[in-house]
């Protein structure tokens, strides 16, 4: 799958060695004029040091020029040596590539509470500046990469009256909320002309509708960061029906790449996609999609291609979301298991012994109060996802 | 390890071969004379006809005789005839050992979702009343078992001024808090002779301090339910002083069998110790205690005998309790790792790697910021886990 780089755009990725050797290790993308910037960050209180200066710079900077991300080291947990070693990281690549590091934000992935081998990024910059201009949208992505068991990317094309406008999205995360090298990190590349307040609204409603529902294990990320650039290189500024189509566009990409983190939650094999309707409220609808999709008894049954329905009601019971049990209605792959406090009289495992091998699954709960829904896709939970987080610092 | 039976009390149990053939899984208490009752339930929305009906029971007999558990079959999200079922168990075992079955308390474990096997409930009740007087504590808490590793069983004697008062406690749960056959079941039966509204407030107390305090996996069942039956056969009526010390003996109990659950933890080889201080209020201390008990990625670790503490001050930093991250400690099986938002400079790895080989893990936080404390066992996320539950039906 090859993805057109927008305009005005250079990507660099170089392997820096600071845990893997077979893949390049720091990515970095630099418009080649100032960008719009737009920037959604974890909400935990604990937050890694790039997602302080990332915030630093996104309220001090109007425009930014880059993005600078790396795997290996989260930088989080790491105190005042962390944000040092992080801004000296932006200091040396703005020097080697003729920038202010006031206009690179900054993004990291790995390991909590180690420093960063800072002698590897003195090693590493030279040759990534050289680099600028040799990566692919692929090749960047696949840079991102820490579990991660495909790189992560998407892209759209918008065709306005005044000619096309190019959007590329790169991101990583095996897990979209996860406090380790599971971290959520994505940046989005754009070369349509667009004003900084309708980019950063667009972002944060591309994110809240795409992003923040999907879930492997309920665990928020010191480090999860979403940049987007727009640096108006295609020379066209959308007007306001265009600028519907860039959203469209931005929204249609980042709901692909939170797909493909799903699908490749840590271990994952399959894709749950919980729909909850007839809440009383959409929160109430998000309560009840939440606490299936974080069902630990839920995820393993569906790894083992189990009908156990009856787990799925259990969570619903737990919940906390108002309904009255009575009206409560779930069906799984489209098969109706329970209404009325009741088993639905079929033969479910033979009904859903074929479905439950395919890879989407779709969990299908109504409430019978309202009209909140809530549409969450979350992974399933299996032997390969112990594997890789009991042994991944060894 | 053998535990005295409480004078008055008569136990019974048979194979009825609802799923298993070399276990029994019906277990019968009788208490000889009207015993003083307490009940705990669950809170959860959807819940098991025998919670229903032991509800009803308690609400309207002010004194019971017996308690009847079946493995099995969870009878939950079965409708009018899981309760029909339920109250035909109670009649038939009533009917078959002269007792009222109104003054019969019910409990099930089991698939949740499919009806009870009433032929193989006839078949087997004759038996279960003749052998009645057979079956010492071990045998009934054997009875109680699903995916349990080992039975879960405990006692105590308390010496007052005119004798002794007999206690013991068994139990079922492979995790304290789980919607499948997981369900926490525990029986306490006490020869003292004490009010009802004493005893009622004792185990409240005693399961708010012991079994609401572990969690393997963070799921509620639809059926978790600890009944206690005081019978008085002893004849020993404690004072104040003795009724202290039975109080004390019962938390005993319960807090033994808490601990056993979470050992047992499905496919769990660690018991995780969390304690919290220095929060703002209790309320907050739960909840880092629980954010970090619920965590896969900080169960994994443990799991891992990886001392990746990073998760473990992400779990916190995302709890949403209130603190300032500048005075968050934590410490690893007494090993202080970070403080001050930076870690501390020991080589943690070389420290830990003993401690976190043993079955008992302590993490100690401390948030500086109040006198509210909580401790939580929690269970380790294990390849076991995961076998148990993906293939739990078939």
């Amino acid at each position: 799958m090859t993805i057109a780089l927008p305009k005005g755009f250079r990507l660099a990725t170089i392997n820096a060695g600071f845990r893997q050797k077979e893949r390049p290790d720091i990515a970095f993308a630099v418009s080649d004029t100032p960008a719009v910037a737009a920037a959604m960050f974890t909400q935990a209180a604990f937050v890694a040091a790039p997602v302080l200066v990332g915030r630093e710079i996104m309220h001090s900077s109007p425009t930014v020029r880059g993005v600078l991300i790396n795997t290996g080291h989260a930088n989080a947990s790491t105190g005042y040596d962390g944000l040092a070693n992080c801004r000296e990281t932006l200091r040396l690549t703005a020097k080697a590539c003729n920038l202010d590091a006031s206009e690179i934000l900054p993004a990291s992935t790995g390991i909590i509470g180690g420093q960063m081998k800072m002698h590897l990024w003195k090693n590493a910059i030279p040759g990534l500046a050289a680099n600028l201009g040799s990566a692919t949208v692929e090749d960047f992505a696949n840079a991102m990469r820490t579990t991660d068991a495909f790189p992560k990317y998407s892209g759209a094309e918008v065709v306005t009256k005044d000619g096309t406008i190019t959007l590329a999205g790169m991101a990583k995360g095996a897990g979209m909320i996860c406090p380790n090298m599971a971290t959520m990190l994505c940046v989005v590349l754009c070369d349509g002309a667009i004003e900084a307040g309708d980019w950063r609204a667009m972002l944060a409603d591309a994110v809240a509708k795409t992003f923040n529902r999907v879930t492997v294990d309920g665990d928020t990320s010191t480090n999860d960061t979403v940049y987007a650039l727009a640096n108006g290189a295609s020379g066209i500024r959308p007007d306001k029906d265009d600028l519907a189509l860039v959203r469209d566009a931005l929204e249609k990409i980042l709901a692909e790449l939170a797909y493909m983190l799903v699908q490749d939650g840590e271990g994952a094999t399959k894709v749950l996609h919980i729909t909850v309707t007839g809440a009383a409220t959409e929160a109430d609808a998000e309560k009840v999609a939440r606490t299936v999709g974080h069902s630990q008894l839920v995820k393993t049954a569906m790894y083992g291609k189990d009908a156990n329905w009856g787990r799925i009601v259990a969570a619903i019971g737990r919940s906390g979301a108002s309904f009255q049990t009575k009206q409560v209605r779930l069906s799984l792959c489209g098969v109706e298991l329970f209404q009325n406090e009741q088993p639905v009289d079929v033969d479910f495992d033979a009904l859903l012994e074929e479905p439950l091998k395919g890879r989407d699954i779709a969990i299908d709960i109504s409430l019978g109060n309202g009209s909140g829904a809530y549409t969450l896709l979350a992974s399933d939970l299996t032997h390969k996802y112990v594997d890789i987080n009991a042994a991944y610092r060894s």
